[in-house]
């Protein structure tokens, strides 16, 4: 629903209930800065791994306003539990918005009762509508899979565009399955899928005050609960790394500004830390971005990232490709590749493969272009 | 002079020659991908600190250019030693411009012929001219000091504009004393300098395959040379540090696209570095400097960008001041601020003031904006 809290009067407010109390895990921002309602969820949430429902706002982070944040973010809890009549401890609070300027808590609490009073089986859509900011789209993706012997389905919604980094996004996801879960394996899976989703994806490089991701299962499939390292462990997991791929790379999609998916692959590294720092260079470099952005296959900026990773490369081991045109060979560039480069850059979606020749592990991570847009975006509007 | 390297026809080739061999010392770009006339340049300079000669080409990096590049390099040193008449070692070569193109080698030769021809005591604005790429506007600075009785002069220029980051900006510099130094002494002159000059701006963070600072002291003034921890270097240090300051700052001033400079002054750290990384961590964001461009006083990502540093902050600790105008008090923002900070915004120089109550540690560092004009620079021309 709309509550007021956006000037646009577009739906600012989202609450998401599960049928009964669900086991839940949640991976929250690192930023040392964190928003009320994450301070609070990560306090709630705690070793308990219990959720029924999630209350959202946007247009407000709720974050650098003190104490009267946190009993703000209380009493959003507050107000959904009276209004669904379960344990406040149940709800799990989240916002997302400007920062620094006050939650308007009446307001709120009028949209989370309407927002109660609204609640259906076939508002999905409507509630990931509810968490966007500047996002162009809403962010939804659902799978299946077979789990000792029951279907299983797993849904998930996503919002975020800019303030997109590594570890993590700037962004807000909730991923829903009916599987019976144990605590212990919902977070082993949530933690690995995160790894390589929103972890891997990068927009501007800035962290936000107010990630937060958070995986239920509600058992409501009536499957035997999936324990770690079983079968059904597994094909749980790959279903829903599936749907938190699919959300992450709709994040870099919906870059602000965006207009490229950028893949960068580094090969050939050390270690797997070694090679995300140098795809995360690469990925990161406003003079990379730049040049997708003008669709210039500038290889050199691309060995200058690499060269400034903080890890020991040598300079005449590396190859850099796009798609499948060699650009770099052994550290020198090829200029006789650069009209095939050129047509690869001109491709909505592609790939810059790096093969660093030092050892056998290797990185993936997704990033968008740095366009006009992005600087209109970022600088004409306080968000 | 012009050699036809710059398509525009605009000069790129220099030739600066003291009058004697000179105690020389040098940085150069901590890139893991190295140009070749950084490589040699390392190599050349070693440990004997003597240099009589520095040429310079813009318009091509000769870096990702194999082993031809290294020769390439090799024969740039070898043409300005015979025009001068002196041993090949004591000329250093830099580049600066698109990498990965092989270096026209037979152009260069006759472009360094014909600045040797050319030389004289009243061209130091044409060499300036000469190594600049994107640059909006030459950039040199001088200065004077007495040392041991002595009047004694410096005189410095500089090229960059985009590719400047922490430790070291894209850039090449040329600072000249007619003192006479101890190599020793020389040498932590230009580093400490360097710490706190071309080692505090950033641009857009990306930092090049070139960067090269250069110091030369021929000692023509007559002093007797200057040690180590004495009075005369005392003076000289601040003298030197002084141009070096002036230089760095233009490079931050002509930052591509920039329309504010920026002073990121991070107070009450625990340790320098603490100080120094939640000073960069601001000076990089995209989003700050975005807001920045927009002249909005958006606290809330400089917020997000300190809680982004990677150091131990804790958020209700924090002031943020614009100039005088403190927008966040104890991690709180002040939204009756605003407009006293969007006043400050407007202007085209001001002070970001974070006080992060934990210490008793300093650091500043200087940042533009990211306007359209950077993203336009960037994404439409090879650099």
């Amino acid at each position: 629903v709309a509550c007021g809290i956006k000037k646009s009067g577009n739906k600012d407010v989202a609450l998401i209930v599960a049928d009964r109390a669900a086991t839940a895990a949640a991976l929250f921002t690192t930023n040392r800065v964190k928003a009320a309602p994450v301070l609070l969820g990560m306090q709630r949430l705690g070793r308990r791994g219990k959720l029924q429902a999630v209350v959202v706002n946007s247009g407000n982070a709720n974050a650098c306003t003190g104490a009267a944040g946190l009993r703000a973010a209380e009493a959003m809890c507050d107000e959904a539990s009276d209004c669904l009549g379960i344990d406040a401890r149940l709800v799990l609070p989240s916002s997302t918005g400007v920062i620094g300027v006050p939650l308007p808590v009446e307001k709120l609490r009028a949209g989370i009762r309407r927002a109660a009073a609204a609640l259906s089986e076939d508002s999905f859509q409507h509630a990931a509508q509810a968490i966007i900011t500047t996002d162009r789209f809403i962010k939804t993706a659902s799978a299946n899979c077979i789990v000792a012997g029951k279907r299983v389905r797993i849904a998930g919604m996503a919002k975020g565009a800019g303030m997109i980094a590594p570890r993590m996004a700037t962004m807000l996801a909730y991923v829903f399955t009916d599987a019976a879960v144990e605590v212990g394996c919902l977070r082993a899976i949530l933690s690995a899928a995160a790894d390589q989703t929103f972890n891997s994806v990068t927009v501007d490089g800035d962290m936000s005050t107010n990630d937060t991701v958070v995986l239920m299962a509600n058992g409501a499939a009536g499957n035997a609960p999936v324990r770690r390292g079983s079968r059904g462990a597994a094909a749980l997991s790959r279903a829903i790394y599936g749907v938190m791929k699919q959300l992450a790379l709709k994040l870099v999609e919906d870059g602000e500004g965006a207009t490229k998916l950028v893949e960068i692959r580094v090969e050939g590294a050390r270690s797997t830390e070694a090679a995300r720092q140098a795809a995360y260079a690469i990925a990161r470099s406003q003079l990379v971005k730049t040049a997708f952005f003008g669709q210039d296959p500038n290889f050199g900026r691309i060995m200058a990232a690499i060269g400034n990773a903080g890890i020991p490369v040598v300079a005449d081991r590396i190859d850099v490709l796009f798609d499948r045109v060699a650009v770099v060979k052994k550290g020198v560039g090829n200029p006789a590749a650069e009209q095939g480069a050129a047509r690869v850059l001109r491709r909505r979606s592609f790939r810059v493969r790096v093969r660093l020749g030092q050892g056998t592990k290797n990185a993936t991570v997704w990033t968008s272009d740095l366009s006009h847009e992005y600087v209109r975006i970022n600088s004409a509007y306080r968000t």
